[in-house]
């Protein structure tokens, strides 16, 4: 298998995060892959037409995405795990993977915005990330005791990406302030080996 | 079961599609909530901090999203249908989604985009954005007789929904000129009892 990849998004770590999670890291072949807002990658296009990564090219040429795809089709290929069974154990792991990669949607384009000419940037939409932002961290406080909990599945891989990515691209934020269970589950995260073995690097 | 619905939104109407599907559009009561890139929805926060719809509101209180994950928990309730079983077909059907969804999330940047004031636009991205549109489009003819010939899926609701979705924001776009295979399949979508009960329409 051959993963449309980049050391710093967040969304190709989840991939390699479950791959290292499930034993299957051996299986794929990295090729380093650079996609921006402003530049589509020819490369990937007949890949992915909307030329974003991760996607995984099988070996008879198809390719799959986006990350939630290839996290399941992995999760299938090792036996399981990662993905609890229909019911409601399953609704409440997609949909805290839906937080987590919901996040890092709004992070990006938050970036995007913040990165532009003063005069370029919409004030509004940097209020709303803001607010979305805080709504977000307060929740996932709140729920950090079930994450602890629970045993580690894709809605983790997904929410720990995600505060591992604010920790990256948004240091000045001070997101562990007067957030002590997030930041001790967010520290278990670290920890894996799996999320040792995926850290993005400035390079 | 309480949906936070909008009748313009192309994800709300991706749930609502699969609902008439499965039979099940009794069962859901939408509430009509409003969300917009630069304002989040207050009364929404609390079931969704990233304030996006749809969002579903269980029984028990408890809210579930994105639509993929509603449309997953709308298919288990209905007895399946919507969702291959783990398998090639499978991972076809969650591309294909993931092709017409990331195509309607990039349909939403170029609008916001397309609609700000022109000294606050970015010239790369409205360019970014209409090539990939291009690229998307030439896939999609390429695939509609395979779209064709196999059963609706979760993918055939994603890819209809984002092409009806430049139908209703991109009308000048021309997207069926040169594609008349893609037309001929849209044609089929937008046939459907699903699709004719959730026409978006301007109000």
């Amino acid at each position: 298998m051959t993963l449309h990849w980049s050391p710093r998004s967040p969304f190709v770590r989840k991939v390699m995060v479950a791959a290292h999670e499930l034993g299957l890291e051996d299986r794929i072949t990295r090729v380093r892959t650079v996609v921006r807002m402003g530049m589509p990658n020819q490369d990937l296009l007949p890949d992915n037409p909307l030329s974003k990564i991760p996607t995984l090219v099988l070996p008879d040429g198809s390719a799959i995405f986006d990350s939630l795809t290839i996290c399941e089709y992995l999760d299938h290929m090792a036996g399981g795990g990662l993905f609890p069974p229909a019911g409601p154990e399953r609704w409440a792991a997609l949909t805290r993977h839906a937080l987590g990669t919901g996040f890092l949607d709004l992070l990006i384009l938050w970036r995007n915005e913040r990165d532009k000419p003063a005069a370029q940037q919409t004030e509004e939409w940097l209020k709303s990330f803001a607010t979305k932002t805080e709504a977000t961290l307060a929740r996932l406080e709140k729920d950090a005791p079930a994450l602890a909990a629970l045993p580690f599945d894709i809605g983790h891989i997904s929410i720990g990406c995600a505060l591992s990515y604010l920790d990256f691209r948004f240091p000045d934020l001070g997101w562990r302030e007067g957030r002590p269970a997030l930041t001790a589950w967010h520290d278990t995260f670290r920890a894996r080996p799996s999320a040792q073995a995926t850290e993005a690097v400035d390079d």
